[in-house]
């Protein structure tokens, strides 16, 4: 429920990747507040339920639906829209809160290392949001927002919900969570605005491909800006972003050379090294766990001809 | 003063750039406790009195020393050296603490927008270690750290101070502060270790180049792990890594598209644009400023063919 809401956005008022014929799903007023019943990104294919089988039989056609889109009215190319992130409540399957986390093969920073499917299924208390269950030792803080948050391209036809753009859409931005604004450029009129894929949690990077994938309730407050040209999108944050996960500090490895790339991928493969050496775990489920939580972090970029990419493992999981 | 050091490398006992023939400035034991008086990184060259002549008449032969090298008694190729950093206290010049920013041409992520010379003097109260102020309004909260630490490499000959490298060197990462615990390969009989090139603050990605470059004395622990072998260096973190400027949250700015490299200058470039025009900076000055204090942080690594780089500046900084 959203008591102070001017819309909902039911659950089947969604659409797959992106395409500025699409008829809105609503016409809304600068201003307005407006509820998404926003869907996981399987679409519903994966449960509390599932397995491994199950990540193998994806539907790849019915992967990251997103709710929308919304025409705002009196919005056009140039404008910027406003959206203010108000909050997210989990949706409860077999009474809990629910998500899954998974290895997808070809997909993902250490696609190349990592060629088998996995699953992790989570539970987590939906009043609370403590901390979920990891394996047998692992808590993971939540920290919800969505995935993908973005308006149509002027470009006409169809375009895969995949990769994020100028305009928004898969941004996967960890910090994009309840309290902050985002300003997305406008590329058509009405903005035709969607959101969906909602994380429980992610790390930045979001490095085997998937957060902790979650089905969460989405109340936005969308506005416009105009005659303020925007390149990309950009974001305020109302205050820190780490503080939910940082008190113990972080265990870092790093990555370092002249290609920023390979320096990203060193960085996480020597943490789930480290992980999977310190902890006793499969590889896998460590590559797993640090993409739901740790950091990837560019710590120089200017000392030539090599850089340094850090991935940031907050200590909290495992004390 | 260190009451409870072992030894004292005193300012006079550096070198420039890497070779494994340069003949130890001290043997110490495992577990030993040393005093470092470090200089900036101009090696003296740039004071409190400093204009931008003096940036253009830099040697840069003079650039970046180090001081060491230390001989550790029984490091071997394939050992771990590890680093507890205990303190920094910076040097007084003129009776306060000093640092300098500057644009030097042909260095810096953004070295083809940025091609004049500049140079911002700070000065700070060394015993406080309050936020330093740049220009009228802004403040950057200090954590000082080293920029250059790292062993010999095994490879003989002289090598430049500049790439950092597997053994270390110039990380350039912004949480090798105190407190931290920081383990490197060892890759030459004796390890030896060399540190230097201070910063009295920076920002993940150290992006114009250079930092708040300050002179510190500084305060380390050297000891060994036999058999445990190590790829690049890895480091932990007592706790938090950015309280010290978070509390008012962040102004962030966004690079997308297909190479890492371009998006990161992209996300860095649209945050100076934005405070040039919100703070009403020279964007030089905001090229600086966001050197010393704002963060480079990969968001997504895994939506084909789309990265998300993003820029964190700390709204503390204004307000």
């Amino acid at each position: 429920m959203c008591k102070h809401c001017n819309h909902t956005i039911h659950a089947h008022q969604h659409h797959f990747g992106w395409d500025n014929s699409f008829a809105p799903a609503l016409k809304a007023a600068p201003g307005e507040t407006i509820l998404f019943q926003c869907l996981d990104s399987s679409g519903g294919q994966l449960g509390p339920q599932s397995t491994v089988e199950d990540v193998k039989a994806l539907d790849f056609a019915k992967i990251n639906p997103v709710s929308g889109p919304i025409y705002v009215d009196g919005a056009k190319p140039g404008d910027v829209l406003k959206v203010t992130i108000e909050s997210f409540t989990p949706q409860l399957r077999d009474g809990a809160g629910f998500g899954w986390t998974a290895n997808i093969p070809g997909f993902g920073l250490l696609a190349d290392q990592f060629t088998e499917p996995a699953l992790n299924v989570w539970k987590f208390d939906a009043a609370s949001m403590e901390p979920a269950l990891f394996g047998k030792n692992g808590r993971v803080p939540l920290k919800p927002f969505a995935g993908t948050i973005g308006n149509a391209l002027a470009e006409n036809g169809h375009h895969s919900v995949v990769p994020p753009r100028r305009v928004g859409g898969n941004l996967d931005i960890r910090d994009l969570a309840a309290g902050t604004t985002l300003y997305l450029p406008v590329e058509v009129e009405g903005a035709l605005f969607s959101v969906g894929d909602t994380h429980a949690a992610q790390g930045d990077g979001e490095v085997c491909g998937t957060a902790i994938e979650s089905p969460f309730d989405v109340v936005l407050t969308l506005d416009l800006i105009k005659d303020q040209p925007l390149k990309t999108p950009r974001f305020t944050t109302p205050g820190p972003v780490t503080r939910h996960l940082d008190a113990k500090g972080y265990e870092v490895t790093t990555g370092i050379g002249p290609d920023l790339w390979a320096a990203a991928k060193d960085a996480v493969a020597n943490m789930v090294d480290l992980l999977a050496t310190t902890q006793k775990m499969d590889p896998v489920d460590a590559y797993m766990l640090v993409s739901t939580c740790g950091d990837l972090r560019i710590s120089e970029i200017v000392d030539m001809p090599n850089v340094v990419v850090s991935f940031y493992f907050p200590r909290a999981v495992f004390e």
